[in-house]
């Protein structure tokens, strides 16, 4: 007898029909003679209707309020999976955040979890229950509700997990598993059988929308095996996401992932001396403007050019920021781009097989794509193109790395 | 500086538009200097919406987990209107039912209040925060969410005015207050100024929908003076509910209440023995049917009629069993009536003044209505009369008692 978390989006639950079929499902995990814990999120756009009431009362929710009006959302998930769990014969419980006594610092909206009493649900799972958790929210030390962020029903699933020392922790979604590209960009996608902790925090990181971030983290730090599979399919295989072994390191590249929205901005002629970074980044730094990549080429002269990218969205507050700062420091001009794409490769292989980042750079070279910036990391080889090329990169470097011919992808 | 309870109902805040009205008549309150709770029923529509959905997954939602369901409705309600307050610039605090330690017995769906915590919330006030409370819910010893029953709005306002020694509890819902009668029956009907416990209790109990009968016992308990009014209209008298005084004394009838929804049945030729009217009504009130008045005319032979009313709705299964019955103490048969009304006279002044109940048998009598079952308590005459003379009985008892010759009605 196991003990499995499963975990339930927005969109596994976004009807009387789906809750019902999610009911069908978890049923049948019980008849299996699993111990489970069934966390929810808020039936699809149940959670963006409440912040649409509060947005209509006021400009600027307070948060604490915020977060006591969106928890509702997942409340209403928890309590109608029990329903329907009882209405099939099956002995289910529903608890919340506060019940759970998941404590959290007071950062409403985006709290961390900084302890979870495991009494209250291993007793409740003693008792044969199937505890059915409200996923994304916490409590704080003064009692209040506070949330964990969007998306962060993964994140109470890890969690939970963790401190149950769960056999796995299975996300349930509108997809079947992890893709090595986004299928709606290249048709020959296809889903990955296993991917480390690492890679699928790059991906994560550069923006495939499968698992938050967080809760990726969370279960490499603890140690939980992640499982994310559909809800919406009989397929049970899924794409496990575990720690790395040999054979992962076979493999060069496990995926390729494409951010559309980037765009970049050049200072030219800047001094090459120390502290004119700190000078240029504190500014953005301060506004909350996440700088992405950084590069720098040292002219003969003695100066240099400083190209760097940020979202699209908060180009012009960085452009404004980067204007202030040029003259002061001397740099000869202030260039930009407003649509950029990045696309990477990543895999854990590359930490110990060279030459990937040259076979990558051969294939855009052969598609006529020009690379203007270029970054790597341990797992990761990310390069910025112009935008417009950005799909079909993405499509060049999947089908050299993860096509029919595998040649490309072995170590 | 006074500490008011205001009590908003569902139409009170059914709409974003009547979330903002509400707040700005409780910034006014505040502005007066006013210590304030504000105590809020779920948006008009949405426990329903809520059960139906827990409807669709089960014939029988857990009753627990139908708690922890339409409880969100309150919460959702709360953290809008505290959100609004503070869009106003005033200081406001939204806290659900566990937070403030409204501690009950675990009867899911009418759950008893134990006990209230005044900690909580005589900090916040002190704080100076307008203190949002989600009504109708409280939290078992076992850290559950439950609810108090329909309507239990009403009940948190009363029982938070009575812990904190309230100066008053205003309920605020779509009319100006407790009415001589229905106006949609009697146009001549008109708002009561002032109104003893008893006589609201016993208007609440027959039919006027106005107040919750557990919330006027409850302020009647612990001397909660009560003011019914509208959150629709400006008028700021509405009506007091508090205890009787020697003025009321003086009115001889407060209201005229009308029942419509009165079934009839009769036992004949019933022998005149102890114990058959346990045999009879046993296992009525096993089933759970309200009988309401009951009357036994005894016949020269030894034999009576025993007649008595149950709720329409409930006629059927009453007749299946008193119809078992019959047969067992030998009565000679049953009949029953399905329509029928009850019309009620309510007033104090009864009490010190005789010659009432004559008054109200004549007023009908000249209207050539039929009495068919006559009851009486201290402060209440009622008939039965068929249900085609209901609505004319009220006028004409209101007419006479309440309208514009108060001849009848002064002791």
């Amino acid at each position: 007898m196991a003990l499995i978390v499963q975990k339930y989006g927005g969109t596994s639950v976004g009807s009387i029909e789906r809750i019902k079929a999610v009911a069908e499902r978890v049923a049948r995990a019980r008849d299996r003679g699993d111990q489970l814990v069934v966390v929810v999120s808020a039936m699809a756009g149940e959670t963006n209707r409440l912040l649409d009431l509060a947005g209509r009362l006021s400009d600027t929710p307070h948060p604490r309020e915020a977060d006591a009006l969106v928890a509702t959302g997942e409340q209403v998930s928890a309590a109608l999976m029990a329903i329907r769990l009882q209405a099939l014969g099956y002995p289910a419980l529903s608890l919340l955040g506060y019940q759970l006594r998941i404590t959290t610092d007071s950062r409403h909206g985006a709290a961390k979890i900084k302890a979870i009493d495991r009494d209250r649900i291993s007793q409740a799972l003693e008792d044969g229950r199937i505890v059915v958790v409200a996923g994304f929210q916490g409590v704080n030390p003064a009692g209040d509700i506070t949330t964990l962020g969007r998306g962060a029903s993964d994140l109470t699933a890890v969690a939970l997990a963790a401190v149950l020392n769960a056999a796995a922790c299975e996300i349930y979604t509108d997809v079947d598993g992890v893709y090595t590209a986004d299928p709606n960009i290249c048709p020959r996608a296809r889903r990955l059988e296993r991917i480390s902790y690492d890679e699928m925090l790059e991906m994560a990181g550069l923006g495939a929308k499968v698992l938050q971030l967080r809760s990726v983290e969370l279960a490499r730090r603890f140690n939980v095996p992640l499982v994310v599979k559909s809800s919406f399919s009989e397929d049970t295989r899924g794409t496990w996401v575990g720690q790395e072994d040999r054979a992962m390191e076979n493999v060069l590249v496990s995926g390729v992932t494409l951010d559309q929205n980037q765009s970049k901005i050049t200072l030219t002629g800047v001094e090459d001396r120390p502290g004119l970074a700190a000078r240029i980044f504190g500014p953005i730094a301060e506004s909350g403007i996440v700088v992405d990549m950084i590069i720098q080429n040292a002219g003969a002269d003695g100066r240099a050019d400083l190209t760097f990218t940020v979202p699209r969205a908060d180009l012009r507050r960085a452009l404004e920021l980067v204007r202030a700062v040029a003259g002061e420091i001397g740099a000869a001009g202030v260039r930009h781009e407003d649509q950029v794409a990045k696309v990477s490769i990543v895999g854990v292989g590359m930490r110990t097989h060279a030459g990937v980042a040259a076979t990558m750079f051969k294939v855009l070279a052969a598609e006529g794509i020009n690379i203007e910036m270029i970054a790597t990391s341990e797992i990761k080889v990310s390069v910025v193109v112009n935008a417009k090329y950005g799909e079909l990169a993405m499509r060049a470097l999947h089908d050299a790395f993860l096509g029919e011919n595998p040649a490309l992808n072995e170590g």
